[in-house]
């Protein structure tokens, strides 16, 4: 008998922000195939005679390979993904080759980084009378995908660290003005968060020190850190 | 001696879509301040002896005001809210009034709606090839407030099921094409879901019988639910 794939979200970082629903599939999954962003305590969950899978080696093709045998030989599978399967974590890819090949499965979402990493350094990514459109991107996506500063409200960025220069010109390039706050937030919900602050013209070189994974935020959302950051208990640096 | 105040995303709809740590929160608290759309699995969650506050009734400044006072009368309060607290939800507003009354809080996020309902109808608001930007907005805003069409990926508008009909017109006059993939999902996440697919020059008259909550999504990754949509059990009527 085929066995079933649950792709389930494990939220931003901290293991506390998985769903309840997400948590209470570990314990009875026969494999577990995990992102390397995942929590340790979350893998733990899984029964002590489950297949554990890092997916760090494995290409996206080969993830969806994997699942699909897996369930082929009869495996209940939990998939877990950070953050949301379905908001840049390619879990439209495997859930299109699970039913492709016929095998059941289910998505169960999960706390995307996109508003719980600024939240967790202070930062509302909509806010009455400041910011009400939000729009999210790939840091790896090519050039060209920014949008540009005739759109109003926050944007966000994911997985920018490395292009973090390009992204700041590019946006520059695309009439934002210098001075529109800015924000990196790395390893965001963990405790070992570190956020800096700074204008557009100066993120780039604020953020140099920092590690992936780390989400950038840019809008005018940003200064209302000014007074929830040191409420929100974040390690927030201002570099003005 | 003061209380706290939790501001505590409960999630999309379906009450398992709740955070560990948020649900963790409510068997201790004091008082439950919670919206409408809270389901009431939740809200029996809180100790019989605590006070159980609709938010219904009240504006955004009452509600700022009565978490206050509640946290100033010494109790450990939890501001339970639809989604996620600081992605239209608010949060930042009653975030403010609480740090300048000098009460201790914390942001537990939630599973927003913006990824997760649509995720239910089986579509994926993200799709490389497809999608790798989403726009996200709230279709109470003013007009003018939508992306154009030369914003290209996925747009969002959370709760635009009574001005459909504008939006759609809006997005039309932006320069969207007429044949551009939508879908509206209501009571997503749900028993209640239900969800109708059609271009958007049709859009509005296919979602008619629906009813609040309901997000409209816009673009071509709504296609995905021809495949995904059946896998994923939604109740996806198309009109084409």
């Amino acid at each position: 008998m085929t066995g079933s794939v649950a792709l389930v979200g494990a939220g931003p970082g901290d293991p506390g922000l998985i769903t309840v629903k997400g948590l209470e599939l570990l314990p009875s999954c026969d494999a577990l195939v995990y992102d390397r962003l995942v929590a340790r305590e979350l893998v733990d969950e899984a029964p002590a005679g489950a297949l554990r899978i890092s997916r760090e080696p494995l290409s996206q093709q080969e993830i969806n390979e994997l699942l699909v045998r897996l369930a082929r030989r009869g495996l209940d599978v939990v998939r877990l993904k950070g953050g949301d399967p379905f908001l840049f974590g390619r879990g439209g890819e495997e859930a299109l080759a699970l039913v492709r090949a016929g095998i059941r499965f289910e998505v169960v979402p999960g706390v995307s980084a996109a508003a719980s990493v600024p939240a967790s350094a202070g930062i509302p990514i909509t806010h009455r009378g400041i910011s009400s459109r939000v729009t999210i991107v790939n840091g790896h996506s090519e050039l060209g995908a920014l949008p540009a500063a005739s759109s109003p409200g926050t944007l966000v960025v994911f997985m920018g660290l490395a292009r973090l220069d390009e992204i700041a010109s590019e946006l520059l390039a695309g009439g934002h003005s210098a001075e529109t706050p800015c924000a990196v937030v790395a390893s965001g919900t963990l405790p070992e968060e570190r956020a800096v602050r700074a204008p557009l013209r100066r993120i780039a070189r604020a953020a140099r020190d920092l590690d992936s994974p780390a989400l950038l935020v840019v809008g005018d959302v940003v200064s209302l850190a000014d007074e929830l950051g040191a409420a929100a208990g974040a390690a927030l640096q201002l570099a003005v």
